[in-house]
């Protein structure tokens, strides 16, 4: 009877703890993915208000190519950064859909990026070569080069491996299991290379266009190009902070972590 | 009889696979620790070697303070990234030390990146003084002046929790543990903003210096600069595959994080 009674308190006060913890985690669940969706959306708001306040609009024409080039940044963020930071966090943090539709959903939001990089990557070319400028000379160019193939084979890799293959379930599964880890270094690095591509594209695009002088004395083009590289490092902040909190995973991916640290 | 053989061969053969993936891991852990060492002091050499090579080396006097400016790149490239690169490294793969000489060799090699960090910004603040260009103005400093702020607080509580609370090592056993993840999340954070200063930093200085015209000719300093970005991604890439991989912790680490994950 005694034990009974010490069972029962136990229990319940293991239920009480699990509760408490249970809407502490909800509570940073909540806040997180509010302040990433402000971040992610923001950074493209205050993107195409930057080009519409100041870099006059968005055009494709002979005579305009400055308003071609706006494209550019627009796109990249949108692509970059926007699209690929829902992407990876709707995958990390729908804990309660089926796998398949937490896969589409990124798959989705990542098909949403690409036209995006495609088109934007074509508006610099293409304004390069109307202007006269050489192509990939720039640091910025380098690693925005690297960020896009990596993109690019992460999607085809990503969509045969993890959409195609489930035709067949069963035979693929240990094959497909083995890429996750692979698909998501490689899916952060592309991430990680996208801000940085953005930073330094920034950078490039304050002294080009205000020049050194004029972005010395902070215009306010200069602070509003300052806070989308700002904003473009917050994003990585809280993406960063999503993936290395366990707590976000689905408990499939849990199991999978446990298994790991346990070999 | 029989049981007892079942049981052997099921022993021997758990011996030889865990052999196997001891093997596999180390020399993963081998290749992973060269190729960081040859890039952590790569970087750094290869910014001396510019700086000596194309812009005429080190001096801090009022006559040539483009001089004095070469000391900023190349002490904040050994402070950010090489002794702060080493620094992670070494607490995360010195597997056989005891945990007290892993931590003072962790906080050494953040107290020899500690001076270069002020001398570092000491030296551009006195360029731009004597050049008459203003301060904090750009997203580089921006980012830099994050970075640093970071680093020295960081510095100040890990040095206080984790060395000086140590004179009360069970009293304060419970905090410095709540403690951990954190200085390690702001820790990662201190080091992605460092890399993503040092991009910004060689992205202005490539156009100021070599003018926007030569450094689209790519000249051989352009490909030495654009280097000097490119290694740092690769170092960041290397530092946070290993800080994803459980393999790489130590035994304590990985029971932290199978208990957080079975929380």
């Amino acid at each position: 009877m005694a034990r009974s009674k010490n069972q029962n308190q136990r229990s319940r006060s293991y239920d009480s703890d699990e509760h408490e913890r249970g809407a502490c985690e909800w509570c940073e669940y909540a806040l997180v993915i509010t302040l990433a969706t402000i971040l992610l959306i923001g950074v493209s708001a205050l993107t195409v208000f930057w080009v519409f306040f100041y870099r006059e609009g968005y055009a494709w024409a002979d005579d305009i190519p400055e308003k071609q080039f706006n494209l550019h940044p627009t796109l990249m963020v949108a692509g970059f950064i926007t699209f690929s930071g829902f992407s990876v966090l709707l995958y990390r943090i729908c804990r309660c859909f089926r796998r398949i539709y937490v896969k589409l959903l990124h798959a989705i939001f990542h098909a949403l990026a690409f036209p995006c990089i495609v088109i934007g990557f074509l508006a610099v070319l293409d304004y390069h070569n109307k202007k006269g400028i050489n192509n990939f000379y720039s640091l910025h160019s380098w690693i925005g080069f690297v960020a896009m193939g990596l993109f690019g084979l992460q999607y085809a890799v990503g969509f045969f491996s993890f959409l195609l293959l489930l035709i067949c379930n069963k035979g693929t599964a240990g094959f497909r299991a083995s890429l996750v880890p692979v698909h998501a270094a490689f899916g952060v690095l592309t991430f990680v290379l996208g801000v940085a591509a953005c930073l330094t594209g920034l950078t490039e695009k304050a002294i080009f266009t205000l020049g050194a002088e004029r972005y010395s004395g902070l215009p306010d083009e200069g602070v509003i190009i300052n806070a989308i590289g700002v904003a473009s490092i917050a994003i990585l902040a809280v993406v960063m902070y999503i993936l290395s909190r366990d707590k976000f995973r689905t408990a499939a991916s849990r199991e999978h972590i446990r298994a790991s640290v346990d070999l």
